[in-house]
């Protein structure tokens, strides 16, 4: 069917750019099409993901050469575009895995190689679906059962903080949950139209969500010199510009963060809530890396915490929105898109609405349901499977640490790189110097994107350009995961040291 | 922390609607909120979902105070307002189950009680995720082995036509891919706003999704009076219609039909897509009910097959999606949120925008990927699983059969109830006289909201309004499946035929 003449439709775009749209494969001129860049949504070509972005396509075309036996200066592309635990080797929890086998395939349950505890659990979560069925649609919000764990999990996260099932959403991963409550705060037009807070550098699911809905992005800086710590004079700063020409609802937080690892103290946590409460702001806190602390004299705390030990004056007035997921923290289970978002302070006429809203796509994906549930309610001591939950838990963030602090170390020693210490979250973002000649062969280039590029065809190194997250003028990054296993890493990191050096020579 | 008063803080609303929205739980006024009904989304606001509608949150609380020992005039609440397959209790299809289970838990994969197939299947699986599990992210656009298989299934269902795999994304269940191919279809404002044509009745995702976009929804209407058929002149006519005041660019077709059950003849297929490509309509095709075919005479044909056999002035001109799910057919596997849409002559250039907007939320889940492919690629004749796999398969679609027909004809004996049969999908769409005096007695609800309010308080029977879907002005509806278990359809049936009698008895 890709023979034959297009040219038979009399409607025809011929010229400039509608031309290169409208070619058919075989280089025919295609028929006018209904949907075309010019004609489709604009507010999604406005859309960017640098995480899956031109680099990683291109780094798979490299693997597929490789594959196919094309000659290049390294033998394996090494990916560190993205937090993908179990794509770098990670292996999964065990007891969770036991659980799933279990749900899907409920015949198990008269086995006896599996542990009771998991059994235990796997007809636990059955109970609670329909028909004793993962098969079986939820309720829209998540499985109750599952929502009651989240909220008991979140009491002992927080020391007791009381938390009400009511107000947990369960989502499609993070960025499901995220994207909602974005599109639940966007309105007007013109000036009158939602502004949204975020850092930079931020997570591009951020700046994507909000290129979606059209809304306006309001940018304030990390202080990369004090630890990528956030500063009240700068969101101060950013609110009262953008305020000139939108309507500033909105503060989104990353803690721990990405890309840039720093653990948010305690009282940047207070004083970001306090300025909340003073400019009216809805707060969102992104914490799923929650378990991803490593630095000593570092600990998570939790926007909720922090917002109810602060007492009923923003107890009871500060909207927050806190979302988790079970991709990151230990268990890494990217694959399964689950997570939650709990709500505090939320009109409840506006919660009716969000229930409503997520009720359109019918319910988050059960199995992801049933592994939150494992992750909020993990073997206990009692249990026969807590000695091999505990290991291999602690393992994977020992590991972690270890990779976070070789990491800064390693980075650190190369003149040119400068990278502040990996306190939490999974990655580095290192500042690197890139040489002037090296910016004008960029051309229309980002030069950390044209920097990213030749590290890759290079080196097999798969890197993220600082550009797709945010940056201070003038200044250049990438952002790396440090999930690859500890041999591989130390390799990794030698060979963004030899680039690094070679590039700076070559353009100086 | 519901202590205390909230009144500390000056800035108040007091009046009017608004007081309602900043009331506190116990009762005081809450201090000014950011996102409130008059702040929030406007579009938002619009959207409309029956199938989880307050019927749904009525029947829970109905259950809720059965087992609480509150007494009522039935023992049970029988939900029929929403395909749920597994919870209606069909079971899962043993095969897939048992490929899920080691996919979860590889270390099955050396247990001897699991039949080779399902272990190949596993293994198959396995080798093309990430690290080799299900808990690593997958390409955006999903699984490519998963890809070439549903491309291949594809190819044997539509006798030959050919398949690309790049045109195939998967999604989380088809709604999903429903409304994001929507959002890449809207632009414009004022009279240039995208307007899409969807069937009356309607399936409210769509309605949904359009409210949700802000799109122009553009009604037409299929012929009662003819077993829900599509007729040219109606899509003409609402066509024409909404030309003065949008801008409509596609058109949607549900087939088989929600809620309305029937199948479309090859014949209207050919003269949709004609008119599609007349009117320069992209078509979206909603095929999730292709294995659920019932009445003698009817055959399911694929508008992608149908448009290849016009020839290349159609196949090579008409940009077509259409979309399958893992939820219905004879799996039902509805928690697994799996499905995919294949993609044709979509313009190259917004396929590239496709896949940067589906990477923002990384990938469908994997477990649902997974349980795609072995939908698309299920057991052979010559491998062990194929005949329990096949007796399972022909089960669930006889019994499905068997009450399709028993619904039409039990419903149809009913004085005041004319339902048209039952061709395929899993729903009977009634028409039911209403009396003037409980129109009356409705007041500002629907009268069919009203009826079926009363039928599920009286007799603990849970159908969906035909205004949430959508009817002709004066008529009314309700939505049924038929998959609750055939003894318990038939005290439904016994329960909606003696109630209708009451209650039309009541208001005569």
């Amino acid at each position: 069917w890709r023979g034959g003449t297009a040219l038979r439709n009399g409607r025809l775009f011929g010229v400039g750019d509608k031309s290169r749209t409208n070619m058919t494969e075989n280089g025919l001129l295609h028929p006018e099409r209904v949907l075309t860049l010019d004609t489709m949504n604009p507010n999604i070509k406005r859309v960017e993901y640098a995480v899956r972005g031109p680099i990683v396509q291109r780094a798979m075309q490299l693997e597929k050469e490789l594959q196919e036996g094309v000659k290049k200066p390294f033998t394996e592309v090494i990916k560190a575009n993205i937090g993908d635990c179990h794509a770098m080797g990670q292996q999964p929890i065990t007891f969770f895995r036991q659980v799933l086998a279990l749900c899907s395939y409920p015949e198990l349950l008269n086995d006896n190689k599996f542990p009771e505890d998991a059994k235990d659990r796997a007809r636990r979560i059955l109970q609670a679906c329909g028909g004793g069925s993962i098969g079986a649609y939820s309720a829209s919000q998540g499985i109750e059962l599952v929502r009651q764990d989240v909220s008991r999990y979140i009491v002992r996260r927080d020391g007791g903080v009381p938390s009400n099932p009511d107000n947990i959403y369960l989502s499609t991963g993070a960025s499901d949950a995220i994207a909602t409550m974005l599109k639940l705060l966007v309105s007007g037009e013109g000036p009158t139209r939602t502004g949204v807070m975020i850092s930079i550098p931020q997570y591009p699911l951020y700046s994507a969500a909000l290129a979606d809905l059209g809304a306006i992005q309001i940018n304030y800086y990390l202080d990369e010199s004090n630890n990528w710590s956030l500063a009240v004079g700068e969101l101060r700063r950013a609110l009262e510009a953008a305020r000139k020409h939108c309507n500033p609802r909105a503060l989104c937080v990353i803690n721990p963060g990405n890309p840039t690892g720093q653990v948010q103290s305690r009282q940047c946590i207070e004083d970001v809530i306090r300025f909340a409460a003073e400019e009216n702001l809805f707060l969102m806190a992104d914490e799923v890396y929650q378990d991803n602390v490593y630095a000593e004299g570092c600990q998570f705390h939790s926007f909720k915490k922090v917002l109810f030990e602060m007492g009923p004056k923003y107890s009871e007035k500060v909207e927050l929105a806190s979302f988790h997921s079970t991709s990151k923290c230990y268990m890494g289970e990217c694959g399964f898109r689950g997570g939650y978002m709990e709500v505090i302070n939320l009109d409840p006429a506006v919660k009716a609405q969000l229930t409503k809203l997520v009720s359109v796509r019918l319910c988050p994906p059960v199995p992801g349901q049933a592994l939150l549930d494992l992750v909020v309610n993990p073997p206990q001591p009692d249990e026969p499977s807590y000695s091999t939950f505990m290991n291999e838990r602690t393992a994977v963030l020992a590991a972690l640490a270890e990779k976070a602090r070789m990491t800064e170390e390693i980075l650190n020693k190369v003149p040119g790189i400068r990278c502040n210490p990996v306190q939490g979250a999974m990655y580095s973002f290192p500042q690197i110097q890139i040489p002037h000649k090296a910016i004008e062969e960029a051309k229309g280039q980002a030069p950390d994107m044209f920097y990213c590029m030749t590290l890759l065809d290079e080196m097999g190194i798969c890197v993220v350009p600082g550009s797709g997250f945010g940056q201070r003028d003038g200044t250049y990054h990438f952002r790396m995961t440090i999930l690859p296993p500890t041999d591989k890493l130390k390799i990794f990191l030698a060979k963004v040291k030899e680039f690094h050096q070679r590039f700076t020579e070559r353009y100086s």
